[in-house]
């Protein structure tokens, strides 16, 4: 929540703040994040803050109403830099907010410029998310496209490298060379990448795991994936 | 599902279907799973079926009702075997059912030999884990010790490098070298290793990640560290 009040292009709309919480945090919250804000916090009985509040929310006593980010613009966030790692992360129809919060947490830790989603098929921008993403959804530009496969092809000429992870493929991913300019571009469990998608990946790479599991939760092969890239030399 | 069927380990009380799923899967179940089960599936309507799961539970018309596995003991599943890398996973007080889940999943797939958990402050075995571990619940060891320091001496006895990941340690994982019998030791997102913990790891190392976030989803950390272990020479 901090994160999202840290973040210029965050447009708050209204903050609510239990009794308790307030006399807690009002010396952080005054210092730093609101005095720029002009924002007043509102502050309530917990009874009426949980009102305003997703059922079973767990909560510290504040809650902020934010509007949606702006999008972020493809040409814009994804320009190559020449003389540093380029890495794009692109979800072909990812849709559990958890399984999305932790993968921007993910790649905003290994040095990912963008996420990447269709605009249908994704999930919308949402307190689950934020909370999974853990303050990153502030930090890493999310750019949702159209056509995903036309977006592929925009990549390519680009200058990025498209490396689609599938575990039905021969090729280890750690075995993989292939410059500094990577687009990697992951599927949802069990579906994983759709055909069209796959048609538009330079190669396809998979995880080296072991034959006792069928594959890994699709955050954690997120990690792992944008670990081995952002690690290579 | 299937794999709880197919783990001689696993004590199955009732297995429930709806008519739909029944019609679905017959051939398969009686073909692969229930003749050496001498398991009669009790086919119900939906509603009576979903009567007998958890609120909002995500199923595909087929219900398991199971005994939980026997406990492993740790000198029996954890003694290092020459000549092969010796990978165990320790968790210190993670609870979230998911996360364990998708830790089970991933220490799985990267050739850890079992989870060791603590017997209070861990997750007790739910079908939102087994779930989430999407059948590695099966083939994964779940060792829970009463006292963790200790298990942690034992670990040394018997040959182990006792590896913490800490945040805030100086040291890069990639950077560590410590021979192929790893104990990997994780703490719980926000509150990091205990202290009593902590000093009973050999070494602290962290994660290579940006300054953007604080720290990585915890299973995403572990699927990472997992990874670095199984793949170091």
């Amino acid at each position: 929540m901090l994160a999202a009040l840290e973040n210029p292009m965050r447009k708050i709309k209204r903050l609510m703040i239990t009794k308790r919480s307030h006399d807690q945090y009002q010396k952080a919250l005054t210092d730093i994040h609101l005095n720029h804000r002009s924002l007043n916090p509102e502050i309530a009985p917990i009874e009426q803050f949980e009102k305003n509040l997703p059922d079973d929310c767990v909560h510290q006593g504040i809650a902020l109403l934010t509007a949606p980010l702006p999008d972020a613009h493809l040409d814009e966030c994804c320009t190559v830099v020449a003389g540093q790692k380029n890495l794009i992360l692109i979800l072909d129809q990812v849709t559990d907010p958890h399984n999305v919060g932790a993968i921007i947490r993910s790649a905003a830790a290994f040095g990912a410029k963008a996420l990447v989603t269709t605009d249908r098929h994704a999930p919308p921008e949402s307190g689950t998310i934020a909370k999974s993403a853990s303050g990153a959804l502030e930090v890493l530009p999310w750019v949702r496209v159209t056509n995903l496969a036309r977006a592929l092809d925009q990549f390519a000429e680009m200058g990025y490298w498209r490396i689609g992870l599938d575990g039905h493929s021969n090729a280890d991913i750690r075995e993989a060379s292939f410059g500094s300019n990577i687009a990697l571009v992951m599927g949802a469990e069990g579906k994983g990448l759709r055909k069209g998608t796959a048609d538009h990946c330079d190669v396809l790479v998979k995880l080296p795991i072991s034959r006792a599991v069928e594959s890994l939760n699709v955050s954690n092969a997120a990690a792992v994936a944008l670990y081995v890239f952002s690690a290579k030399d």
